[in-house]
C-alpha cells in the first residue's frame, strides 16, 4: 500500500498568487494536485527520451478510405508490429475520410518507427501520437 | 475529383543528399510523398493555433481504478461533453492501472477544456492528447 | 517587498522518491525550488498563448553570408521592426556559415511576425526562438 | 562550388492550394524555399535527437540580479562550461530584472546539462533554448 508523504514548499507571494489562478484555470481541486500532476507530466517527459524504455499511447492517422489498397497495407504493416499493437478503432470522419486509433504498448523506438511506417503510407493524410505511460511509480 | 498539380523543386545538392537520407530513415517512398506529408503537418499544426477551428484528435488518459468513484467522475465529466466525444476505449494496462482512449471531434477550445477537465481529477496520473486533424483540403 | 509563503504538499511515497531522483538529474537544490521551477515555465508557456502578451525572447539564425544582399535584406527587416528589437549579436560559425542572435522585447504576434519574415528570406538555413518572459510576477 | 538540383513535386489541387496560402501567410518567396525551410527543419529537429552531434544554440535565462551572489554563482558556471559557451550577452529588462543570452556551440548533452545547471540556480525565474545548427549540409 502506498504511504502518503507530506513536505512543506515556500513561494513568493507574488508567483503563488499567479499558480492558484493557474489551478483555478486548470480545474485542479488543490495545490497538491496540481503540483503532483506537473511533476509526473515531467516524468513521464523523460521516460520519452530514452528509446528502451517501456511506455504506452495512441498513434492517430487520418486517411482516405476511397484508395482500397490502403487499407490492406495499414493492416499489413499492423499485423507485423502485432506485439506491440493493443488494439485500433476505426472513425468514420466523413465519406471519404476515416481516423483509426491504434493503441500501442512497448518500447519507444518501436513505437515510432510503427508510426513513422504508417505516416510515409500515400493516402494517410496525418499521424499523431499521444504520449503516455504504464504509470509506474507516479 | 482531385486534379493532380505538378511543379518543379531546386535544391543544393548536399541538401538533396541529407533529405534523401531523411525519406529513407523515414519510410518515404519517394521525395513527393515527403514533402506532401511535411506540408501536411505544418497545415495541421496551423489548424491547432485557432481557438475555434474544428479538428479531430484523442485525449489519452491513464488512472488508477481502484480509487472506484474516479471511474464515476470521470463518466460524468464525458457525459458533459458528449457531443465532442465519438467514443472511448478502456485498456487494463496492469491490475491498478488503466489507459482509457477518448476518440474527440469539435472544436479545439472545447477539446482542450475536456482534456483539462480529466486530467485534473484526482487518480488520474496522466492525460496527453495526439492532434489530428479532419482532413480537409489536405 | 516580496512575503514568502508557506504551504503543506502530500504525495504517495513512489512519486516523491522518483520526484527527488529528477530533483537530482536535474541540479536543482531542494523541493521547492523544482516545483516553484516547473510552475514558472508553465505560466510562460501560458504566457505564450495570447497573442497580444507582452514577452522576451531570441531569435537565432543561421546563415550563409557569401550571398552578401542577404545581409542587406536582414538588415532592412530588422529596421522595419526596431521597436521589437533589443539588441542583435553575429558569431562567425564557419567560413560561410554565420550565427546571428536577435533579443526582443514586445507583443508575441510581432515576436512571431519577425521571425517568420527572417526564416523565409532566402539563404537564412534556419531561424529558432527561444521564448522568455519579462519575469512580472514569477 | 553547391550543384543546384532540381526535381519534379504532385500534389492534389486542393493541397497546393492550401500550400500557397501557407507560403504566403509565412512569407516565403516560392514554393521552392518554403520546401527547403521545411526540409531544413526536419533535419535540425532530427540532429538534436542524437546527444553526441555538434550543435550551436542560444540559452535564454532571466533572472533577479538583486540577490547578488547569484550573479558570481551564474559566472562561475559558465566559466566551467567556457569551451562549450561563444558568448554572452546581458539585457536590463527593469529594474530587477535581467535577461542574458548565452549563445553556445557543442555537443548537445553539454548544452543541456549547461541549460540544466543555470536553470536551477535560486533567482533564475526563467531559462529557455533555441535550438538551432552549425549549418553544415543545409
Amino acid at each position: 500500500m502506498e504511504v502518503l508523504k507530506r513536505f512543506g514548499v515556500s513561494m513568493d507571494e507574488s508567483l503563488l498568487k499567479n499558480f492558484d489562478e493557474f489551478i483555478n484555470r486548470n480545474n485542479y481541486k488543490n495545490r497538491s494536485e496540481a503540483i503532483r500532476d506537473l511533476i509526473r507530466g515531467e516524468l513521464v517527459e523523460e521516460e520519452w527520451l530514452e528509446k528502451g524504455h517501456l511506455v504506452a499511447g495512441a498513434i492517430v492517422m487520418v486517411y482516405d478510405h476511397h484508395k482500397r489498397e490502403l487499407m490492406d497495407i495499414l493492416v499489413d504493416i499492423q499485423h507485423e508490429h502485432q506485439g506491440l499493437i493493443i488494439s485500433s478503432q476505426h472513425i468514420h470522419l466523413d465519406k471519404r475520410m476515416c481516423l483509426e486509433v491504434i493503441i500501442v504498448k512497448g518500447k519507444i523506438d518501436e513505437v515510432y518507427d510503427l508510426e513513422s511506417k504508417l505516416r510515409s503510407v500515400k493516402g494517410v493524410k496525418h499521424a499523431s501520437l499521444a504520449k503516455s505511460t504504464l504509470g509506474k511509480g507516479i
